[in-house]
């Protein structure tokens, strides 16, 4: 199960917004097939591991990161496959929580006579699939935000200088880190002052750049900025409360290939961050990452939807009356500051990466 | 010789003005005495180990974390204690940076016929002896600055609420940081903010309290606080540049057993971090521990005499307008940010304590 895992981890971030998930085949104590989610979340695992296993899938064994599915989709259904193939035995981390397929798949696969396990290595499967869990039973995107800092918290220094906070090695994790999300988020202010492109730029991963979206109410971000002029190539949205039709230069934006995302109308006048998770998990968003600035990430933490903050650290100490990573909380006293919790940390070269969840 | 630095380290915090030394002997392949400095530096490493080997330290190898003295101070020269103790071999990690031993140490064990090495572990050894260093060749304590912060970087809320930014866990570990120097140094708006103890609360540990300082130039350390209320048990200094006979309340401090010492006028009317290094270091202060607030902390960083950096760092995130870990430092770009080293990293519990060092 183990290596079924780490197969479907390999995926996360390409198969929105499917479910990223492995595959592993074994018989006679050996591994005979292996497969894991394709891009865009087609061939699914199970048909991929089945079709390399050839005919050694008669009496194998199937360890299986999620519940397969039992419903005719745009493929035809996984349990028909294991079961046709052959297969004794299936172990299953976790069920799918779509309504179509939960228990169905388990089900099918018992009454053709399959010995079905599950809930092994249950937790690390939930950890895998947050994202997909999370679009399908709470309408929202599992959420990350990533923050670079000083050691004292500064993301840039009053003038607006951010270049660079962390080294080359950190913002390489960062790299990483946007190929394993759908969909990466910044505010307005972030794209006028770091006119950032938001790719993936690591070898072999240029096709993994996620989404990049900009919570641009009054459509300010530049015609000549990064994000529009790469935006044939890599998809760009531009979240907006106003109605559609009002906006002058919507135009310029769509032939440059940006799409306007409506949010619809809010109460306060401000995005609504519950609203944006809807519409993104509407549109197959199942991991965003946040990067930016501290108005942003301040919303989000606001929100108390933040699942987990990936905060890379340098040794450079900045002094206060710089920018801070998180913008006003209105936090009085300490009893009511967000309180996250240490998940994992790593040493990149002599900075830090250190992962909080969500207490 | 790994085994003498360990003892060594026991005495960190405990024999300013002296050396904290450790001392093994072996003879046979068996460790057949063990000593380490006293409380107060005296008696040193060599004398407990050649007391506790008996008869057994002929032709026996010495393992020292500093050139053994050669002058007859309090106590005789352990270089003569070590020749009629019939040693034959002495290894010795570095050389004592005292003029008055520097090198004439080993040269009497040599000419007693002593063989002796020198440089084995001397790395790890400078780094122990970096207070000793310090105030005999560069007349100023190793200066270590401990912060207490949220994951964003603030120590206290707006309203100055710190209890507790770090859980019970991170704070003993604060303590034994205590214990370890021989002086901790706060600034007057922390006396008058937190009124704290600054003493080392261990169980086994009560009686290696350091020094207390206080940087309070106008002498506002009310009479009541717990630092004056508990100077007779553990010795406090209030550190001012003014005339001492122009200070009408010092009879009260000093009836409480405060002691008001003198920096002598300095230009800009402010302490002058070098001259307090000069007068600590006078004191026999080696190590010294800067505990904050933002401002003093600010100030020693702009000195740019700070050596260490102990920072505990909890998950919770209080968000901008909050009390900064460190005060305005003027810096207008990244690359004249100060900047230091990741050295080591402890998870306590889910907490985080980096150790920083100067680049």
């Amino acid at each position: 199960m183990e290596m079924a895992l780490r197969l479907a981890r390999w995926g996360l971030g390409k198969t929105a917004p499917n479910p990223s998930v492995g595959c592993v085949l074994v018989k006679d104590e050996k591994v005979v097939g292996r497969g894991w989610t394709g891009y865009g979340g087609r061939p699914h695992a199970e048909q991929i591991a089945i079709e390399r296993a050839g005919k050694q899938t008669i009496d194998a064994t199937a360890y299986i990161t999620l519940e397969p599915c039992a419903h005719q989709g745009v493929t035809p259904p996984c349990v028909d496959t294991i079961i046709e193939a052959g297969i004794s035995k299936a172990v299953i981390a976790v069920m799918d929580p779509d309504p179509r397929v939960s228990g169905r798949g388990i089900k099918k696969l018992e009454t053709a006579g399959i010995n079905v396990v599950t809930g092994v290595c249950a937790d690390q499967a939930l950890e895998l699939n947050a994202g997909f869990f999370a679009k399908t039973t709470e309408e929202r995107p599992f959420v990350t935000i990533k923050v670079a800092s000083t050691a004292d918290g500064f993301i840039a220094t009053r003038n607006g200088d951010s270049k660079w906070i962390t080294s080359p090695k950190s913002r390489e994790w960062g790299h990483l880190l946007r190929s394993e999300n759908d969909a990466v988020l910044v505010g307005i202010g972030t794209v006028l002052s770091d006119n950032p492109s938001l790719t993936v730029r690591l070898p072999g991963l240029y096709n993994t750049s996620p989404i990049r979206i900009v919570l641009d109410n009054n459509l300010r971000t530049p015609l000549g900025s990064k994000l529009v002029s790469s935006a044939k190539e890599v998809p760009t949205w531009l979240l907006t409360t106003k109605d559609l039709n009002s906006l002058a230069h919507r135009k310029m934006y769509e032939q440059s290939g940006v799409e306007i995302v409506s949010l619809g109308k809010v109460p306060s006048g401000q995005l609504g961050i519950t609203n944006i998770f809807k519409v993104l998990a509407k549109r197959g968003v199942t991991r965003l990452l946040v990067e930016g600035g501290s108005k942003v990430t301040g919303s989000f933490l606001r929100s108390q939807l933040v699942d987990e903050i990936y905060w890379f650290r340098s040794g450079k100490i900045l002094g206060e009356n710089n920018i801070s990573a998180v913008a006003e909380l209105g936090i009085k006293d300490l009893a009511n500051a967000p309180r996250f919790i240490l998940k994992e940390r790593k040493l990149i070269v002599d900075e830090t990466l250190e992962v909080y969840k969500r207490k």
